[in-house]
């Protein structure tokens, strides 16, 4: 395996780490840049030997750099598609990147909280997150990093426009700042659909776990800004939070309500969900994903004294197709898949239900 | 509350004793007589007066039997809905005979494996029942108390046709041999639809659990015999058992087979109902059914060495609405009754998981 991917693995994902503001509800805070080196063409159009120069300035500039001074730096091609999916599954990279045929690379820092996808849709996809609610320190660390590889970069950027990138939507600031939120108790009261037409309504983007298109599984949603033209990455920052507060407090409302109103739903729901993760020999990932929801929710509202949200937000990531396949060593079918899924899992919550008992 | 209904309740249920030949699929064999008095109408046409004289005729002779000189001696109209539900959940009587307005009786023996339902369709219903596959044993007892009976009694009997009966359907021996069938593993297997559809080619009925036109609940399912004319009792009899033991030996091959190539299936399956019933806050009896089904399986199969047969056994008749309302001792919703079945069955499974603790 890839020398990189095996200590990525060996390490916590940064995004689950169950820290920060609100993290019972706000599971990570993310913004990312789009970036391009001036003279260089967009990589959907540009040739190998420019895509090489970018990668190796980009690497080049990192060691200037004091977040990614020490990182990962990968190659695209040095992975395997299992070694690639690893990478996806961990958020670090998107999944329109690492099925792209293009010369691209990635760097991350050892944290996993910081990294740039090189040659994705634009030159640079710059990418901060931590766990929690905190947009401002995380533009904070992505702002300073930003600046730091400027001195090394000279960034295509127009002074009407601001910084030039490949698709249209991202002319301006570059900035897509987003938190995934997990909403289980306004998804049981019914309420998920019209809060997110409301904050679709506003101008922001809601969106399922894993990205553009994907549905939402084990009731996670990400909230990001749309806009990126005309208004300072601050402001865009100081709005989305505000937003993204209102909805933190709905879910709180919600979770109030079914303690107070429909306490039966919300045990029965929790309930059947570790039932289901405790006594299943077969799980899939849809099902496994929405039960630790339900398990998680459970954990947050004190019902679970003795599950560690760590372990929930583990097997969160050890619950995907790549980081299966890399616990069991060899290449599974979808069906062992849904076999070893379920073994991992019944035996994580037998342990604790033993540990409990002690 | 009724006295005898209050005695009736303290008693475990007869037909799930769980003794008996092939006691682990052949749930029951019970085996009823349709008898009528001569001298009378029919029970639909007959007059109050004489309902009640009939009545009165099947107690008097009911006290000149070994086996119900002492019994139960109910009339239907001393029987609030719930009291006559309890019978009914215990499978005493008919759902037809407690909905009926007719001055109607019951007599039910200590055991609970002999009963009369008087004025139901017929005059006389003379029920027998036990645990497990012995239809000849059971045919012994019912035809003695049926001979008893007939000497303090003249049934409507005609030489050339047999017994006569309101519905000719049943004219000739009046005999209604069935075998109570848990067939969980071919339905697993999806076996049950040809195999129902090839003992009905066979001339034999096959009803879900509660008598007629309701749908299979807990993977139950009772075969018996159509025709009563022209044919002995005990051959009858004797051509159902052998119907009946091709069955077990069916939903035997299907555990063999499902232990032995399906191995996850049937563990996700047993697993999962397991987890349903141990932490679920809302259970409805439709799947508090099924879900016991599948627990009764796991235990059948040695998987759960630790849950008695017994247990589950009873929790199939307690989480009955009826039951469950003389558990509470007040009136249930639908809802209550949910939320108080799931509430017993997980208290029961959850005791029994400290025991095994110790």
């Amino acid at each position: 395996m890839n020398n990189a991917i095996k200590k990525i693995l060996d390490k916590k994902v940064a995004w689950l780490a169950d820290k920060g503001p609100d993290k019972d509800i706000a599971i990570t805070s993310r913004i990312r840049l789009a970036r391009n080196i001036d003279g260089y063409p967009f990589p959907i159009n540009a040739k190998d030997e420019s895509l090489v120069e970018i990668i190796d300035t980009v690497n080049f500039a990192t060691t200037k750099t004091d977040a990614l001074q020490e990182s990962f730096k990968i190659r695209l091609k040095d992975l395997n598609p299992f070694e690639r999916r690893i990478l996806m599954e961990r958020r670090l990279v998107s999944k329109e990147f690492i099925s792209n045929k293009r010369t691209s690379g990635i760097v991350i820092n050892k944290e996993e909280n910081l990294s740039i996808m090189i040659n994705e849709e634009d030159h640079l996809r710059i990418q901060a997150l931590d766990s929690g609610l905190q947009l401002e320190a995380v533009w904070e660390k992505l702002n300073k990093l930003d600046n730091e590889l400027s001195q090394n970069m000279g960034f295509a950027y127009d002074k009407k426009l601001g910084f030039l990138t490949s698709c249209p939507t991202n002319v301006g600031t570059g900035m897509r700042a987003s938190v995934m939120l997990h909403l289980p108790a306004l998804r049981l009261t019914n309420q998920v659909a019209p809060l997110i037409n409301g904050v679709k309504r506003l101008g922001y983007e809601v969106r399922g776990i894993f990205g553009e298109g994907s549905e939402s599984l084990g009731n996670l949603y990400q909230i990001s800004n749309q806009s990126t033209l005309g208004e300072r990455e601050e402001d865009i920052i100081f709005k989305l939070n505000k937003i993204i507060l209102k909805v933190i407090e709905h879910e709180k409302d919600a979770r109030i309500y079914l303690l107070e109103k429909e306490q039966n739903l919300l045990l029965d729901n929790v309930g059947r969900a570790y039932g289901v993760l405790r006594h299943a020999y077969l799980l899939n990932g849809q099902e496994a994903t929405n039960s630790l929801s339900a398990l998680r929710l459970g954990v947050d509202m004190g019902m679970f004294t003795a599950v560690d949200l760590h372990l929930v937000n583990d097997l969160f990531v050890l619950i995907q197709a790549a980081h299966l396949q890399n616990y069991y060593g060899n290449s599974l079918t979808q069906k062992d898949r849904d076999i070893v899924r379920a073994e991992i899992i019944r035996a994580k919550l037998k342990d604790l239900e033993r540990k409990i008992k002690q």
